[in-house]
């Protein structure tokens, strides 16, 4: 088997898509080996994602090929290979589990990314995960006033290294509406909460004031609007009035890391596709 | 072993509460089976549940032993036998599920307590279930303007009846001020969000607009403010694109029967203790 | 748009499969509103459903068209339309929690389906659910050494009835194997455990004994070979050292009805295809 | 508020032991904090912990003067201060998400335990995590028939580091009746299935081939018997056809960490109580 490649696309429903996607892929001999669609009826529009094994064709032709068929369907799409890690950068401030655990999930392969470079508002010695190794790492703090600056910092860095996915990991600052804008759609949060409850700051602290039995995590892409961006994936444990919200926080660290994981890995693997203010998340 | 009896308070914390509780029943001759007790140090407050074998003694004399000690450290308090089933009025609008499932629950002893009536702005005809049987069925239906009294017809009821719960099993309608403060510690709703997330009307709905990957239900004390009372239990499923609003519905009716069937449970076996906007609840 | 149709196939996997069935519908006028395939490479077999508008084209045609398709790939496939509601017979033995729940879930069209009866081999008496209305109910008892005239006797009704689904609704008497050969693939039994763990009689008194942690029930074909029949669906949840063997059978009754609830409501959706000693299920 | 102290004890139950313990607390003026108790009816025994404030009192006093209280009972016990993280040794074999996700806890101070060492039948290059830093890894491989002898050195380190705690942290050997017997009651396993269900080898793909709907991991304590141990902790995932043993695998390493690193966690705040071949587990 070649290495597969992943087809992912959303345009206005109209009869006749699958046949014509798949009909296409089957005459450049190309073998599906995964194949999922959504058809959102109240909003009319489609979604598709296809692995597909590309044989023996080049995958250059099967992609200009796909682009006529695209055109004319009015299609959002790409076909990328799966054997080509993106390129991801992570931000984090002060707590650095998701940081870690995104660390130690691409040391072992089971997200295939290439990190290119971690950014901390903190300095180096804040980070208490020994997994940085050789990954570059920025300190930027933001000084009073200085926010434009900063960012300005963090877009070269996006721009240098090429990266394709920005990963908020517990990036503790307000992002500005322009730094979102230029985020949006290549850019992933992780909210210490089940959003849309808690929004804004210390939410297991209003968790704990309000009394839930629940506390969760929310992982979404970043958009202008502060905490309503897409969401991706969510989850969340059981807590007792026993539970402090010291203790939340404890319980809370590891909802987060593998809420934040599991969004990246879908992310990375093509699996989310934007419907409007929410997302289309086809899982094997 | 003589039929338990239970044992639930609160008071401001301060040394020995524990000793001199358990030192004062071991007096009695009674043998405690099950003992609970939550210190919110934050607040001040401790709270302890005791379920304990009377063994040869009287009751009464138990009780009115307990009130000095209540007295002394300023408790709130209750002593109750656990043979005799609490009086229950359950309110009912359209959606029956959650109805269905609490009478079925009593009828093969799960939950124990006596169903005193069933009101309904709907009549009888707009129930499902068959599993009504014997049990009154009120049809309080709300003309225009006429809350007041249907209210009214509702606290004659909890009256006549000695109701000493009232359960709102998706009662689609709001209670007034009054009614709501009248009702006061002894009624649980249950309300078809994870709250505080889509409070108010249609919560499916708001979810799907939202696209999130999880819904929920919450069962808490009916207090004046709509939607905030002390949350006694909460449970989620996840959801998908996929699902609709009617799909997130039909989910939805099994969390909220099983979420308020649960409550109900741990009220009437006196589980759950009022601390502030918050509950304690002692499960076993 | 009219009443949707369910295509469900397997055979086994070759290139083109996918876009041969939906060039096909397309060509027939058909419109897809929800596909799910998937490749069992190890097996080398293919799964699909498609759930499709027929659009102003005739039912059975698109059925007899589809059939030479079928036969050039050596399909086992059904076609189906879902606006039809499958007969079902209901099997039960004491404890009727799961035949309740069915019994609401279809009074609510939750669970579309027609109850052709309901077989026990206790008294009608000994139902606690008042949900039975005018299901006719068939006392069944197993006289020593009759067992085999008794499974004639639902045999029997089965082929009165043209049940199409028998459900083992918490039936607590082993089906000989020549009844388990009789119904296999249309019979969906609960079993109150976790499986494979915890096989045989009294399930909740092993898994007390062992100490587990979590309990489950396990909704699956009923096969020859007892409790290890193709999988539909599972659930657990957990319990602790405080939980009797009782309190597990409590909560059990939970887990069991929604479990089995799931499992048939999935199968008379066409959502569940069976792949050797599994399933492959497709949700929506 | 002084350094908590951790009680937890177990014996024969009779009445008057709660109101004995907290009234000797009260009594050298001790301020219980946390209090649980247990009482297995139908063994007969006994189960207390009490967290306490010990105030002004001398700890070894307090200490002391229990012997006598628990000598009279013949309670199992133990008084330990929290102040002081136990000693203990991890370990592991190839896969190292546990032991990488224990270091990471250890080092944000979420668990409480001084790691005196790593011990691995691999080399250290086979460890993936960087997070091993200064702590003395010790590689022990095992010739061909030298098993008592790797073993004996095991036994070496567990009592020249002190370890009174040990780790299986992924340690894919079986230990040796001798070896089980030894580490007996301070040794803590992780099983990658949800025991009682595909014990031994390659418990993925046992699940994988039975088609179940639900992958989970087992946190026990070390006994001769062989994944009979005394259950900790468990917990469970849900998979689907579409899953690979690979994709298990994966799922599985995030079960895996978090249900070892909460049964550790449990053990080290004395929360865990063995009773006969099950624990009682008291929970904040």
């Amino acid at each position: 088997m070649a290495e597969p490649m992943i087809l992912a696309l959303s345009c206005a429903d109209r009869p006749g898509i699958v046949a014509r996607v798949t009909g296409y892929l089957a005459q450049c001999g190309c073998n599906i080996i995964e194949a999922q669609q959504f058809d959102d009826l109240a909003e009319g529009r489609f979604f598709m994602r296809v692995a597909f094994d590309p044989g023996a064709a080049d995958r250059e032709e099967i992609r200009e090929g796909f682009g006529s068929i695209a055109h004319e369907y009015g299609m959002a799409w790409s076909m990328l290979r799966q054997d080509r890690p993106r390129r991801v950068l992570l931000l984090v401030s002060k707590f650095d589990h998701c940081l870690a655990d995104l660390l130690y999930r691409q040391r072992i392969d089971e997200i295939a990314m290439e990190i290119v470079g971690v950014v901390s508002n903190h300095p180096r010695e804040a980070i208490n995960t020994l997994m940085l190794g050789d990954i570059p790492f920025h300190h930027l703090p933001i000084a009073k006033g200085e926010k434009a600056a900063q960012e300005a910092r963090i877009r070269a860095l996006v721009e240098e290294t090429r990266a394709e996915l920005v990963v908020l990991a517990r990036y503790m600052q307000i992002l500005s509406d322009e730094m979102a804008a230029y985020l949006s759609g290549r850019c992933i949060n992780i909210h210490h909460s089940f959003l849309p409850g808690f929004k804004g700051a210390k939410p297991y602290h209003q968790a704990h004031a309000r009394g839930v039995k629940m506390i969760g995590a929310t992982a979404h892409y970043v958009t202008a609007d502060l905490d309503e961006g897409p969401i991706i994936h969510q989850d969340v444990e059981p807590v007792t009035h026993a539970d402090t919200p010291e203790e939340m926080v404890r319980k809370g660290r590891d909802i987060e890391r593998r809420v934040l994981a599991e969004a990246v890995r879908l992310h990375l693997e093509d699996r989310v596709l934007v419907n409007g203010a929410r997302t289309v998340v086809f899982r094997s």
